[in-house]
């Protein structure tokens, strides 16, 4: 048989079963504040444990145990979908998103940890949704670590092969043994960054209810908040731990796993890190210049905060907003836009096309003009210290390509919806590269409310390529994957 | 000696005394109108020609007469300099463009083949400058010809090298033995369409000035017309034939050369032909149906010929306009500005990234995902039914992210010179695919000339880079470049 059918049915009953039974967990949330949600969120979990269970169990008596590389593109995809179609449910069934286009662009939007939202009112939503609609996104970040670390590699896709092919003591076969220890630790620390951050708001003064949440939306790089007005009315200390919180969330987690085991001489030698460090060293300065000598504002400080704050919401992919970049000068805006094409480090939780991948093309681009020069000489690309296969090199240009193809077809149709020029740009760019806010109608202090019902769908697509690093969906829609051997 | 600069001199010398005769044929055309332009155009010839003049001859005893790779690359950046900085001399003697940044800018763009204009009442300007202008863009184009077909594959760069290394019987060698030969033939051709185009369309009513200009800036895909409306308020006949030269333009000319001949199948085997002609017929039909639903216009034959016009023009890199095509829908808006990037084929004089780099592109793109599937199988691009050398596909890769990443510097710098952001991505898309028209202020019916200066100088520094394929001027900027051997 081509693929293990049972088997792709037992692992997304168990997903379902899975997301069905986390429902559970906002209906404490529901009780404890009088709300009506919790019956909603208990038939939701019901309409997903039940099926979930149906494909779990009627599954479980299949010998054949081996899940070949076709299967896992499959499972991968079809895992987000699955996740996003019966994650939808409690807003439905609660009537507080009546439309099943909208909860399902909500929902996708969580488990791919992009968090644009189509929310007029965040505040007058039931708590136990909000729990709900942030705990998508930080189960999303917990799949996509362990989709970076541990099964897309095997697939062959996304920045992480290099580690594994190249990069010395970072491969994660080196990290930990086996992948699900790997999975594990990673978690751990996952789970001890999201409570530290939780306990530091808290000192700095949200309830625990608004700490919880944004913690898991930071930690995911998601960027939902509880509030409609997202950081802005934020203390600058609370500012500043989500600051550091959002930096950390878009490194890579082998490096913060080094960082805890004191090891920082192997996160200097990362280059990836270095690079990324200074893009948003670099990209800081040029905003709080661009801020402070264009508009009135007089206070230094404020004006480094703000750029900081918004340059480290876009690159580590995060989305949330303390004031509105669009607002400030055209270049501003230009600049932002530009930054939704860089994306976080490789194997954190950070969406885009990744930090690594820019450093192996700068590189590469340079290199070329000296190829020029010596058209005999064979030149590689060195990362790390070490050549990185030209294979490699080739893929990373090729992804680069493809994500720019599909920007701008993506960009096109969406403009055919009946949306404006640079809403339709930003609004792609920002879902492609599961960002959050993007440029005109849809920029940081508006929503996703009024694209049309078509467009919905198309960005809810551009999240699930984005986030499943193109080659998992796209490698699905060609004749080579279907075609029998 | 490193460089071989009393070559260098002597040949820069060559083309400034070139230029300085050529502005001479404008005088007879100033006479004939009885405008005061004459005076200006004898004062800038002679001050193109006397320095011209001493360059050359004060190098003329230079006994090495061997031209490297190396000294190949500065004649062709500052051959393009050179031509613009003493070219816009008649526009600034003659008092017709005070400014000398708005002179050169329009210089610039007359020989890159770009088109776009600071002027802002056409009809006002003398007959002898708007010759020269025209002229420009001719002579621009004619070089480009050479370039392409015979400088750059030697110097390793742009489309061409692919049918010098690859293509049967498509290389300028077999073409005609000698590259002396082939650029005679290549530039009677050019000649005799020029000739043709002014024919056709004196034949529909145009007198002879206005035909011979607007036939010098089709065939070089420049743009600059005689009409402040450019081609808006001409009958539909000479918008068709302006079409037809406008695509036969961005036609490699090795083509057309096999026509002449009558050699149709070989044109036919010509896969860039075929894509060339596939998006043309593809945006065509597209356009044409988002005009006919989207405006008012109960017109068939005119919402096609709309479309054709602004696609041919667009894709071709000339400029021209009939209609606004950022007044459609914002649909149309993005696809025009998806256009923008794509360029003519390679060996005609069309600007951009040309159709040849993207059939490369897809084609890698599509077995990127098969490559996925099968890791250990090396799977070439076939070009032609050839395999394409891995090497040149990764230099075609690295040339589009190099241009991508050109863009979006160049945005971010327009845009920090005060621009708004629409016009700023419009206008660097434009320059760097020396095309004309871009977006936003600098749409279809406006101009350039409320760029500020240093905009200006910047879109010129573009416009030279795009028109030079990118890595003849940056291989200047490069350690690599400068090293001793």
């Amino acid at each position: 048989m081509r693929f293990n059918f049972p088997l792709i049915l037992h692992t997304l009953g168990t997903l379902v079963l899975f997301i069905g039974l986390l429902m559970l967990l906002c209906v404490p949330v529901a009780i404890n504040y009088w709300e009506e949600d919790w019956m909603a969120l208990i038939i939701a979990s019901l309409s997903a444990v039940i099926p979930g269970f149906i494909m779990r169990y009627s599954t479980r008596n299949n010998p054949n145990k081996e899940l070949k590389k076709r299967d896992g593109y499959l499972i991968v995809t079809l895992a987000w979908v699955f996740m996003s179609a019966f994650g939808a449910l409690p807003y439905v069934l609660s009537g507080a998103i009546p439309s099943y286009t909208d909860a399902f662009f909500e929902t996708i939007s969580g488990f791919t940890t992009t968090g644009a939202s189509i929310l007029n009112d965040i505040e007058g939503m039931p708590h136990g949704l909000l729990f709900w609609r942030s705990l998508t996104q930080w189960v999303g970040g917990m799949g996509i670590i362990v989709l970076a670390v541990a099964i897309l590699p095997i697939l062959g896709i996304g920045g992480m092969q290099l580690f594994v092919a190249e990069a010395p003591g970072i491969s994660p076969d080196k990290l930990q043994p086996r992948i699900r220890e790997t999975a594990k630790r990673l978690w751990l620390l996952y789970l001890s960054l999201t409570v530290i951050e939780t306990g530091l708001l808290m000192m700095g003064g949200m309830d625990l209810f608004d700490a919880v949440n944004h913690a898991l939306t930071t930690m995911a790089t998601g960027g939902f908040s509880t509030y409609q007005a997202s950081m802005a009315e934020q203390s600058p200390y609370i500012q500043y731990v989500v600051i550091v919180f959002m930096f950390l969330a878009g490194t890579s987690f082998s490096l913060i796993y080094y960082s805890v085991k004191l090891q920082f001489k192997k996160v200097w030698a990362f280059e990836e890190f270095r690079y990324y460090l200074g893009f948003t060293v670099l990209f800081t300065l040029i905003v709080s210049l661009g801020i402070f000598f264009a508009s009135e504002e007089a206070d230094v400080e404020k004006a480094f905060r703000d750029a900081l704050f918004q340059v480290v919401s876009i690159i580590t992919t995060t989305g949330y907003a303390t004031a509105d970049y669009t607002s400030w000068t055209p270049f501003i805006t230009v600049l932002f836009f530009v930054l939704m094409f860089i994306g976080g480090s490789a194997g954190s939780t950070a969406g885009g096309v990744k930090v690594v991948r820019y450093v192996v093309l700068i590189k590469n681009s340079v290199l070329e003009l000296k190829r020029q020069l010596h058209p005999s000489a064979v030149i590689p690309v060195r990362l790390n210290n070490k050549a990185v296969p030209r294979g490699i090199t080739f893929n990373i240009l090729a992804f680069i390509m493809i994500y720019i193809f599909i920007f701008a077809t993506g960009s096109l149709l969406l403009a055919a919806s009946g949306v404006d020029f640079t809403t339709a740009i930003g609004a792609v760019a920002t879902s492609l590269g599961n960002i959050g806010p993007g440029l005109g109608q849809v920029g940081p202090v508006d929503n996703f409310a009024n694209v049309p019902t078509a467009g919905k769908w198309l960005l809810s697509f551009l999240m699930l390529l984005g986030r499943l690093e193109l080659f998992t969906v796209l490698i699905l829609f060609t004749p080579y994957f279907w075609r029998r051997q």
